[in-house]
């Protein structure tokens, strides 16, 4: 996930979306083919250092101008392919689809282990879905459950976040292309042409129109992103009450110079626990700056959209590292029944577990017919 | 929107539930016919004080507990009928339920009243679909648009809240039954289809097993909130600026004793947008704290599900208010294209306007393939 | 606190400014004697039905003109005396200043719960100063400490947040009067002889000016409320992990009718804890949501200061709820160090506490000193 | 900013904290001075490539465990000063006094830019203290106030918002030393003395107690930092709608290469403005995470303070960016006392500004008079 995030990496997809730019114009014969693919030439050899680009762009208040700037440069004995360069397309067109290439790749990493953790889910809901053990509430000892009836709800939980990140990041994961005002102007009418090919060439969808002002799908996203963390973040606080010592129903797996103490080498740290509660503390405020940006004035708003990549970049690092350490934690739970049986015996509520199994079996079948 | 969040109503929602469970409990052949009959007639006549209930609710730390005491005093008498009020339940069932049943009515009322935004919104991006209007980004006067362009971008948005609001809402409109713990134990393994019954009583869904720690669907629903009231203040931020005296390109509709000023009584306040947008600073926070509420304990949590009912009826509240003031501010705005044209011209940035005109009309073309 | 944030309450502080407006205004002469004790008379005698000023506030935007109308109307056999009614003075004058004095109010109540949870911590961290226990950190058993020590932190948190609150409320404690722009305008240059007498009148203090959209001590308040329910929340989230069946270290006091459980009699939940950390979860955004509110526009701004008397008022009453759940849970609270003497036991982590002791001793020398 | 966030200089701070340490172990006796003296020659010339040590830090959960690896690697042929490297502390003591170290470097810049600023606002709320313009309110022409009472508002607001900083970072910036569960345990009852000492080599205060679970300082300052970035978004609010092009009472100064656009090279955007209100829309949300980490579980808690110090650093660079873009704007602002003339003149609602000018001096005395 850092190296989705890395600044060489965003300069790519900048240098990327002005090459497909200018593919995309060729195609609908709005620039000539030559220019078109000295610029895609240029895009794909120049190697800018991010921190010489940083400074620029913070001085200019936008990555664009410094960037086109350099790739005329570069193209100055060239003057016709200079002067189309970045042609009809406006610094917030380069920087929200920069920050959509991020996310899609983002998103792909998510997924996957966000998959990991569903597929350790359905393994140890499996396994242990018959193994009575003390269901807590408001963290007293309540009635019996089984182990497996806790994991089959976080993988309940699990599996709608993914529906509901799907279903966002289908929306989301777009171009932009409008121009300074969303109109598409200055491009003989074949904008439409022009966006559609863009699309094409970056692997991203396309809009019903521009959205440089109109975030709900960023806000969508962002938020999407909010709930698997909190799934995760759940997982993360009943396993962390399950590892106490008094209880010991579970325990992070072992792992070699992780989750040790400076100060008390014995310990076993829910390290994982940890990674995932920091992000659900986290990544709440985030969701909300997201949204609060939305009002974001007329046709390109100040300070609403800048306000969004950075943040949507923590969120996509903070979901990362949470499905990471969790499905890790998972693939190789302790678990350990007969812990769970002694502390059932102690609260004296019962062992009998046939609808707790019912409800596990519910949610397995469920997912299957999903 | 406030008769829905009644104290009086939400006692209402409560005892349809007692009634229904009992209704449900009888048709599966768990309590007696006559027992659940009595049990609704209690029920539906039943009148409480609000105030004296709210009392004993908050020491007991639950309303359930009171009101059941209430109703087994009343059918003290009938010790067969007492002995099964509330029976196989627990006070989060009761509470969620009465929760979701206020949702539906209060989604409801915002989905009429965003259908009123959003034929509004239609109707004037028609109207001014070629209506020459300076386009404006960061603040600045920068290049031609159309009004229609504007309006049809805040109907994108209002479109695609309601979309994202309809989907939340289908998976959280449900019915809360698990008992102490989730498993519904206690039913003579009946639970499913107690379940099944009071959700059909109910009128709302039955999810794939309780949610009391799980609360992914009741997230994302505020989400949705928070998304649509977005969307409305974006579009109360843009008419308030529009409206601005030196621009005066809009102005909400005059309306008797609304908008004036104490100070300035010959001032027309952009009463709306203030309402819109007081709700859209409201909403991000109200969303976080929904979100953050979702590492709940183990089977049921202690603090993180309290916490979200009166929240979601914050959103719903601002969600309610913000839609019917940006609807009737909508169907009566004052639209002014000579300002429009005049600002055009002091900004000297042309007025070309046949690529914002197609925008329009793909938008108002997809809201009708969608 | 729900007597304080009432609506009638309310009414009756509106009136309060209008009637120490017209005495204030008599005082330095700007308007006559009389016309001033009429105002004063009626806006003492003047019921209004919260609920009819609510829906005529509601459409009106603002409180203010309604209630103005009518003690006009009331006024209307005597002119003088009606023409100066809420002379010079603006909505949010009156709006701000009725925010600040059921603010007042709130202040004092949650002030002296405060003062009754230090109170019984201080108790509390004398006689348990010596008394062995597990320190636990990321969840797992540690190193010894003593319960005193981990009483005597909870301590200094409710201490700083003390300390944060009365600054923030002595800043922000103060009358609104600044008239439409704030400049006092057409007051024949006695706007501050105004102020100063308002305030004095109505127990505020008086600002270095009118602080119609400079918003930072209200924000300042809003953010310390939140440091105090954060640090209320803290000894709710201790509490609740120590009352654990499997620990056992403390228990809520038994309450009758309190802490129940409609599923399982038996149960004693903690539900002061749970107030606290239900409170502890909702506030955070609550302060975010004031604080995105502070970029007012110019002179009086459009939804920002209208989105902060609602936050503030929960916010008020989730301190107040908290702080009165904790105190009481405190001063009853069940304390068994043979139970905490068990697990440090168990824990097989020494028992020497002669450093957590001294630590004990420093934050209690610390509170004489201060 | 940035310099001060460098993960190199991040690793410098943790190895000056183990070298204090060192030091005043010695200092009071609990290690000889040669071992002492080697630890802090080591960690003087200890250069560690940040990438690797954060790899390692992300396996371990703790930057502490492979840092102090690497220490007692590099002194394995002195195995007595290997021994006391990291003697009695703890991770966390390490993290907190990293983080703090940088907040009292970032808090020393964000200070002088906000004097800075403070100063430019002066200067101009003297020049324009009588220099007539329209006030407003709601975004409407409202009534007549002077250019120097908006600016002194601001100023005002700036110079409440240092005073809460101050006082925030007077409190929080203290070392933290408290060993596993914060007894100062292991260190023959000298804790005290090797905490004193450690805080005057570091420059950092010494609190009254360890505050590993103790949060509210942390937050406070997190608040205070919020309130700086919410006056500052306050003053790019008020620049950016006075910059409209149909209003044009102020523009940023022009700088080559600043404010630009891509797309329309005429435009003179508001750059600073926009870095300042975007800063205002991420804050609060960061503020509100710090504080919804503040129920940490028990000594030290899961999750909870990790979140802090990433989110506490965006805070600090959100605040510095936004007040060095804010001071540099406002030294070079462009102020049109006759666009203001005329637009008062077009608004029809006078030119008294004497009450105006009163309390512009009423603040300025004021300012001389703290």
């Amino acid at each position: 996930m850092l190296a989705i995030y890395d600044d060489t990496k965003a300069i790519r997809h900048a240098l990327a979306f002005e090459a497909a730019l200018a593919s995309a114009q060729a195609h609908v014969g709005l620039i000539d083919e030559q220019s078109a693919s000295r610029i895609v030439d240029v895009c794909a050899n120049l190697d800018i250092p991010p921190a010489d680009l940083a400074d620029e762009a913070a001085h200019a208040g936008t990555l664009a101008i410094p960037l086109v700037k350099r790739l005329r440069t570069i193209l100055s004995a060239e003057p016709v392919a200079a002067a189309v360069v970045h042609h009809g397309t406006t610094s917030q067109d380069l920087a929200d689809t920069v920050t959509m290439l991020q996310a899609r790749d983002a998103f792909a990493l998510i997924n996957a282990d966000l998959e990991r953790v569903a597929k350790a889910l359905q393994a140890l809901a499996e396994l242990y879905a018959q193994t009575p053990a003390a269901g807590r509430t408001l963290l007293q000892d309540a009635q019996p459950i089984t182990f497996g009836l806790r994991v089959a709800q976080w993988l309940a939980g699990v599996d709608s976040a993914r529906r509901y990140l799907k279903t966002a990041a289908d929306n989301a994961l777009a171009i932009q292309f409008g121009g300074a005002v969303g109109t598409r102007a200055g491009l003989d009418g074949k904008g439409h042409d022009v966006a559609l090919k863009l699309a094409e060439i970056l692997g991203l969808k396309l809009a019903v129109a521009p959205w440089h002002s109109r975030r709900e799908h960023v806000v969508a996203l962002a938020a999407a992103l909010g709930l698997a963390i909190g799934s995760l973040g759940k997982i993360g606080r009943d396993v962390s009450l399950l590892a106490q010592n008094a209880l010991a129903e579970v325990a992070e797996p072992a792992v070699e110079g992780r989750g040790g103490s400076s100060a008390m080498p014995h310990k076993r740290n829910p390290t994982a626990c940890q990674v995932a509660l920091s992000a659900a503390i986290r990544a709440p405020a985030l969701v909300a700056s997201v949204m609060a940006a939305m009002t974001q004035e007329l046709e390109r708003g100040l300070g609403g959209w800048q306000a969004e990549a950075p943040v949507l970049a923590d969120l996509f690092m903070l979901a990362g590292g949470s499905a990471e350490a969790i499905a890790t934690m998972l693939e190789g739970l302790e678990v350990h029944p007969q812990a769970m049986a002694r502390n059932l015996e102690s609260a004296g509520i019962g062992d009998d577990v046939g609808e707790a199994v019912a409800i596990v079996n519910a949610i397995l079948q469920h997912r299957k017919d999903v």
